[in-house]
């Protein structure tokens, strides 16, 4: 039967169809026609090679000198650390500067390499980045809200093959995370209790939707998941922004991360997606009423006017199928060396 | 100058980055090598012929025999109209039946027929059946929000290329919509005014936005448009829900929606887009602080991961240079008889 969920942390409606529904495997990709990619192209900027091409390199993680990942700034900053915040109010009409960060974190040597197919300590190193530049960036007083994120094909948002992902730190607190900390604020103060904290537990309770579980994280399909696939990470130590995550819990959560990526593409033929570390405000230091984590988007369905016009998903897969169907995806174990070409 | 601007109306906040920005011309899509399409195709659920496969005709406008606009059941329905309302709350877990209503609208008799190419009183004849809908559709008590919009084209979410719309009638207020009612009536407790009527306002004083003004409507894109030629048409007389629009206003909007529309299929080559009519809750009548109005969305850029990770969006047209080559598009007077084939 279709029916309406909500989800309790987002207060967001989705219409769950299992009427119209597809079966998880009809959400598998269709295998592509492009060749394999190599594993570096000449006019790559992210390729070992052609570091000159990228600018102001802010952070870097080597072996001697052949670094392993790279933080850079962006070529087309959405935002630039240059200059002061300055708000205008001329009646409706409301602005403020473009200052703050825009980073890129270029993940591996190899062109043709994904989060999927990485060793873990590959993956630890880019959390640790992550955990890095958060931290750095977080001192700036003209930050609000930092935002780290991936986008993987071009349904996704990308257009640069060679892997990467982002981070954005703005000079206000977007509005939906404004309201989100607000409805947040209203559960603690009517239950003594973060709201993200009690989701995980009754999730984990609930095991139906679970997808991996570790010492330190559970990976899930939300009950009320807006899209096919769509998957959230929690750390089980209530933290409430990203830097605070310690060295064995990165540890862990590579682990994790590696696992249901390449549970994902594996199962679904390497499909398109975002994923993005969500936090509190920055200047909300060690809140007790949210949690920070990591939000997975496969890009297997489309938005429509309906979405546009209410701000409501219609989901087409039923989310325990779905976590039913990645638990039983088996993920080879990557050897250093044994990299599968990606198909792009 | 890279700026953020916040649109007081849902308070949203967006990146507007001329430095990456792309000149209106550079969104015109690329010519399709697909032949034209024809006026009907014997596999077409909604032309004339076939009406036999589509379920539950609930309204039509005719002559006599011949359909001008029909009203039928969603085959795949999102929700449907069977049963109560049945609301569950076990701990987090929040649900509610899947009742309510998913119509579709078939705008026209002929296959490769699009808004942009119609005569007004087709396009009329659309609006008057979203009303009459509107009006039947907000007496079920079940009902508490209604949402008009269209899919045009496959990057719009729709599959189905003969011309149609959608109704949606959800039996809770989706939480977007919510949230966004709540800060109309702060803006009104705190003004005195609708947010609407003092944005459409100040928009029509400041011109540069504006794409085109009737006496009783006027389109334009917002300050805070959140992504390229994002346009809101805006009726001029206060009202908060669609269906109260009066019998001139419906000509009037007729005529500037299809020369909004014709803009976009002529000076950006038929981009497929998505459109949507925004009320107030249905249990809202007649409510001072807030505004029907209709937006349209272009798919000509795509959402990512920062997008995901914070509500927030980056847009790459400056609004004023948007509206500026609108403003100048010519748009051809569609004479009956002459369609001009379109492109899938």
């Amino acid at each position: 039967m279709a029916e309406l969920r909500q989800n309790v942390v987002t207060r967001e409606w989705v219409i769950i169809t299992p009427e119209r529904a597809k079966r998880p495997d009809q959400f598998v990709r269709e295998k592509p026609q492009e060749p394999p990619l190599p594993m570096s192209m000449p006019d790559c900027p992210f390729c070992v090679g052609n570091e000159h091409l990228t600018l102001d390199e802010s952070f870097r993680i080597a072996d001697k000198e052949n670094w392993r990942v790279r933080v850079i700034a962006n070529k087309f900053p959405a935002l630039t650390d240059r200059g002061e915040r300055v708000r205008k109010v001329d009646g409706i009409y409301r602005s403020m500067s473009a200052v703050g960060f825009h980073e890129v974190i270029v993940e591996h040597r190899l062109h043709n390499m994904t989060t999927a197919l990485m060793m873990e300590e590959e993956v630890a190193d880019i959390l640790k980045v992550y955990r890095q530049r958060y931290r750095v960036i977080r001192k700036d007083s003209r930050v609000e809200a930092i935002i780290i994120f991936k986008n993987h094909g071009e349904a996704a948002g990308t257009s640069i093959v060679h892997p990467h992902s982002q981070l954005v730190a703005t000079p206000i607190v977007p509005n939906q995370i404004r309201h989100r900390m607000d409805e947040a604020i209203r559960y603690f103060d009517d239950t003594g209790e973060c709201v993200c904290c009690r989701t995980m537990q009754d999730e984990v309770n609930a095991k139906e939707r679970i997808i991996v579980q570790s010492k330190n994280f559970v990976a899930f399909i939300p009950y009320a998941a807006l899209s096919p696939f769509h998957i959230w990470i929690f750390p089980f130590r209530h933290a409430s922004s990203f830097d605070e995550i310690s060295d064995t819990e990165i540890k862990d959560l590579a682990k994790c991360l590696r696992i249901v990526l390449a549970k994902l593409y594996h199962g679904l033929n390497n499909p398109d997606f975002n994923y993005s570390i969500r936090s509190v405000p920055t200047r909300d230091l060690h809140a007790e009423y949210f949690h920070w984590y990591l939000t997975i988007v496969p890009r297997v369905s489309r938005t429509a006017g309906f979405e546009i016009g209410s701000g409501m998903y219609v989901n087409t897969a039923l989310p325990e199928e779905s976590a039913e169907f990645l638990r039983k995806v088996d993920v080879p174990d990557p050897k250093r060396g044994s990299v599968i070409p990606l198909f792009q």
